[in-house]
């Protein structure tokens, strides 16, 4: 706790594909000052750190200095936390490999970790969440895609390679499964993430007669928010794609239970928000579909870092990590 | 290493449902001496243990007393490594929980760890077998049933209950998938085990028509021994059963990937022995399945504990892994 008197924060970095937002955060979890810029608008990585620095040095300045920074912790995507590199993403605009953790310490002078963002909110669930305390544990990202981060005996699972914790991309329809952006067909995000969402309610919405609010919004439009709108009308159609949305995502968590037994499942994202709508199906099907001797053992938890905040707090999260020695 | 110059050697108990073998082993993984005993003969545990400690006391005196004796692995079915319980053995002939390391501890005066047999193995080929320096990997054993033990930043996944790691019960076929031992379908185990080949034996007799070594023997005794023989001479429809079964493994073991991005994944037990007949397609359908970031990462390789020695070996790695404070 010394080092934590004398460094009393860290840095957050959460690059998105629109936005990147970065804060300073205290051990508390507050964010003490943030701001953010766009991340598409800067063709040249360097030129983008150089930004992304000239914003965050007077926020840095304003709370005493880079001295009482611990760490800076990046959440990206593709973020390879061994290498510090980003690697191919495929939504920013730098091609290739890119060590961007050395790009902002050789700039900053602080010891700077980088990983993939839903590692990072498994961090930052595990440090201010719901998962204080647990050693063990699966954080699921139901957002645009399906992510997750595994930790297991209190460590972050990073794998061999640096590129653990893909359950987004394991095959939950082995028959007909949908077309993933990654080229195979059948993963769980095709399935339960907000596109996947949409695309479930166009599919039910050709594939079933019955009445629905959505059938007012033009089916390329549909989001998966519109999907949660209806539902809470009542709308049977929509709560129907919930089920159908849960249903998958509880048989993908049961095999996940069977790999590392955790003592809670962390659901994160704006489907998560969906309350019941969501968690009820969900619960159901992990019931429904776990081994005998899981049963009943691992808890379905809703995130609690504060949904404008999260992606920040979880990368920041990563720079209490960051070891003296770097 | 000074403990271990002290105390050079650990025992190993192997609990099988026929029969329980014992030896003492030193720090390079030779068995310096063994027994065993028929586990299904003592419906009491007490006089189970009892008979164990008599024929394994005299081995444990000729070299050296308990002195020199670090600790005692035992591996058994349904193993819980942090209670040192056996829970609800279908296998073994005693119900309920039984406290099995402690009953060894108190008769022996030695500490001793249990685990369930998979996880025992994967801890055998860490400490003696292909896994040697590894930090990451996943042991596949493939025997009755398919087990699994998973090594993730250099610790046994053992899960926040002792009981993580059961692969063979993930669901790899969800429409129309086999019934298993479990009570649920689609299991791998029912695709991958000894057991299961033999039932696709049956399946593809019956499905097809062509000629085939495998129709001379009664279809409910054919077993994968006779599939394995039937394919080495050049019998298609065998081979076919080992392309399928190698298959669907490879499907599993892609989706196992996806979680733990594993250094390597070891093939144990019987089936494993087939060699090029099942490493092929297993290779072939994790090339094909894996996600792309993934491709040519992890490295299949086969057991390299000896047969007949593995069960005790993998039981008495664990013993070098209890902690002096125990």
């Amino acid at each position: 706790m010394n080092s934590n008197m004398e460094k009393p924060y860290v840095v957050g970095i959460d690059i998105g594909g629109t936005n990147t937002v970065f804060g300073i955060v205290d051990a508390r979890g507050t964010i003490v000052a943030s701001n953010s810029i766009k991340t598409g608008a800067y063709d040249e990585v360097d030129n983008y750190v150089d930004e992304v620095c000239k914003h965050l040095l007077p926020l840095i300045e304003a709370n005493g200095g880079a001295d009482r920074i611990k760490g800076i912790g990046i959440g990206a995507p593709n973020g390879n936390y061994y290498s510090g590199t980003i690697e191919f993403a495929p939504n920013l605009p730098w091609r290739g490999i890119i060590p961007l953790a050395a790009m902002f310490e050789e700039r900053l002078n602080i010891p700077t970790a980088l990983t993939n963002d839903a590692n990072a909110a498994a961090i930052g669930e595990m440090t201010y969440g719901a998962a204080r305390g647990m050693k063990d544990f699966i954080m699921i990202t139901l957002g645009t895609g399906v992510g997750s981060g595994i930790v297991i005996n209190g460590q972050m699972v990073y794998g061999h390679d640096g590129f653990a914790g893909e359950l987004g991309h394991t095959i939950i329809r082995r028959e007909n499964g949908r077309l993933c952006g990654c080229g195979r067909h059948g993963c769980l995000e095709t399935y339960c993430s907000a596109t996947g969402v949409a695309r479930t309610a166009r599919e039910f919405l050709t594939a079933r007669t019955e009445e629905s609010l959505l059938r007012a919004i033009p089916a390329e439009a549909i989001t998966s928010k519109d999907v949660y709108d209806a539902a809470v009308k009542g709308d049977k159609l929509a709560q129907d794609i919930f089920e159908y949305t849960g249903q998958i995502l509880g048989e993908a968590l049961a095999d996940a239970i069977a790999f590392s037994s955790p003592e809670a499942i962390i659901l994160f994202g704006g489907l998560a928000k969906a309350g019941d709508l969501i968690f009820k199906p969900v619960q159901r099907a992990i019931d429904e579909n776990v081994l005998n001797i899981y049963k009943g053992k691992a808890k379905l938890l809703m995130s609690e870092l504060k949904d404008s905040d999260a992606a920040v707090l979880g990368a920041s999260a990563l720079g209490w990590e960051i070891k003296n020695a770097k």
